[in-house]
């Protein structure tokens, strides 16, 4: 990973936005700045120096890891308390925080040593936004998460059978994850069977499959630091037609979208492809989330597939593409990949077979 | 779950604290005042009424689980915008707002429909407090998931070998949890063997445990809900002098905080009776994070067993006690019980041999 690259390309922002420090808080970015992969510290970037301050536990983790920055170790204060102080050492006067990551209490500790004349400004997401556009040692990391996260389908087909416990399916998909070198998951893994399959985000739960309906399956996976992130949908028993048809315009829907996810393009546009595909069958309506967002270091990151957004697609940014409908009490359906968006059209990272499967 | 003993206890210290409405925008606060288990909502506890704000995503699952609140599915803006709204609307100027969880851009969110006689106020922590003590219903769940935890540390002892990857360890693990009904594990799986046992956070990597060394291992469930955590650490092969003296330390230590953990005793306290242990063999300085921490939704949760905290220990309480040695570079040794403190002392709730086993 070329930290060097991405500090270089923090600080033109930083400057562009007139700031004199960036107060990196959100781990994620941190790691992203520096290679810190523990979970407690403040990365400070300033103008010319970066600084990264974590407290006793991490003092070898950092030295091993941390990249282009001095470690400082803080004992007995939080870190934020003892970057407050070197920002004020330093003169530092126009110093950015990162509002969406940063709590409210977290910023008076920031400002606590800091003179009258130094003052903590909203910074825009620099470095979120330098994350939207991967590099390639990071699709490479990204491709493999996925090709380990497809590879789990296969696994879930053999589990999936009427009678199981929806958390000894997910529990096969995880040991085989992890038999293949997989950090952890990437996030509860979902799967929801029967009417459960009607909630988005059904967990899965000691609930047993039933004899007939859609299993909805969600599962990513961690691999060296990235994720993967994929939804498949399949039938136990014999769908009856409604339910064919159901899955049917899903699977247009998604098409759609992917055919409309090109360099260029609004990140709405996409959104409004799968949307459109669904009102045309009357089904919009049970589509209620938006229909991707993007993946790196994080499951969910920039940018935001979704209505009202404007960030125009570029090559080298990884998104998930994933409508769904789901009825209340009945039944839902989503399917999702992981693409990576090219100079020429997008490549799907997860090529798992989309025609319906029953079981 | 007694919600309406919970919201009772909230609204008592909302009047304490002469604020209007508190809005709750930590996830485990929000579950424990409302039972709602989903990623994300803003519960706004008003003097007489509770609203409940989330997304479409969450509709069928917020009807399912919110007790005793009126649920509002917000489309098209954040849930914070809505809250903001209705708080408008309902002439509230007092409102408490979490500020150790709440971002700072979120804050702004939450302030955007206010007028200007009403009032953002950082609250004192009142649903963390009053987590802090756990009702019956609560520690019946958490002695569950302890019970759990405790039993994969027997397939831990048949499953750790030199060469066997800290991954496949850790895998092993999990799926015996999953097998057991866990929800998923309450954080990352910690094993780390030889030079890694010094690292206080070392997640099971891809290294292969050495032929000869210590493995420490933490690890916990979470189980309808509440979370447990423990650590054992093991040795391979036949330990020399120094490590099983340091094992006996870290075990006295563990030992003494222990017996220190008594109703009315504060929690610095137990702190400093494990250091004090270590300090006696001249250890204290490799001894370089806190003594423990609440356990129960979070797995990190009120109160801090550590130096300068100064809450006193009550019967119903959850915690950690977890002291831990680290030499860089070298090795480590954690051991670390959950404990429920009793009306008469403490009892342990993960009661896994503690004496030094070689593999």
């Amino acid at each position: 990973m070329n930290y060097q690259e991405r500090l270089r390309g923090a600080r033109l922002e930083l400057e562009g936005s007139r700031l004199d420090a960036l107060v990196v808080t959100h781990l994620a970015n941190m790691r992203y700045l520096s290679g810190f992969t523990g979970s407690a510290g403040v990365l400070v970037l300033g103008r010319r120096e970066t600084v990264f301050f974590t407290d006793g536990r991490y003092r070898q983790q950092a030295r091993e890891e941390v990249c282009r920055a001095r470690v400082k170790i803080v004992n007995g204060k939080p870190a934020l308390a003892a970057a407050s102080e070197w920002l004020a050492r330093h003169s530092h006067r126009r110093i950015g925080i990162e509002a969406a990551h940063l709590s409210v209490a977290g910023s008076s500790v920031l400002a606590q040593s800091l003179p009258a004349r130094a003052k903590l400004v909203r910074s825009p997401p620099i470095v979120d936004r330098l994350r939207m556009v991967k590099h390639p040692d990071e699709i490479a990391r990204i491709r493999a998460a996925c090709r380990l996260g497809s590879e789990l389908f296969g696994y879930l087909v053999k589990t999936v059978r009427p009678g199981i416990k929806e958390s000894e399916v997910a529990g096969e998909l995880e040991f085989r994850a992890r038999q293949a070198g997989a950090e952890q998951m990437s996030f509860p893994t979902i799967v929801a069977g029967g009417a459960r399959s009607a909630l988005p985000h059904g967990r899965a739960s000691s609930a047993a499959l039933p004899a007939r309906g859609f299993v909805v399956s969600d599962f990513g996976v961690i691999l060296a630091g990235y994720c993967s992130d994929m939804t498949r949908t399949v039938h136990l028993g014999r769908p009856v037609a409604e339910a064919r048809s159901a899955y049917q315009a899903v699977k247009e829907a998604q098409q759609a979208a992917l055919e409309a996810a090109r360099v260029g393009r609004s990140v709405a546009e996409v959104d409004r492809a799968a949307r459109k595909s669904l009102q045309i069958r009357g089904l919009a309506k049970f589509f209620t989330h938006s229909t991707g967002h993007g993946v790196g270091l994080e499951i969910h990151e920039s940018p935001r597939i979704a209505a009202g957004e404007r960030e125009p697609l570029k090559a080298g940014m990884v998104i998930t593409i994933e409508p769904g409908i789901y009825v209340p009490g009945r039944w839902g359906v989503r399917i999702e990949d992981t693409i990576l968006i090219t100079a020429s059209g997008s490549e799907v990272l997860t090529p798992c077979p989309k025609d319906l499967i029953t079981i």
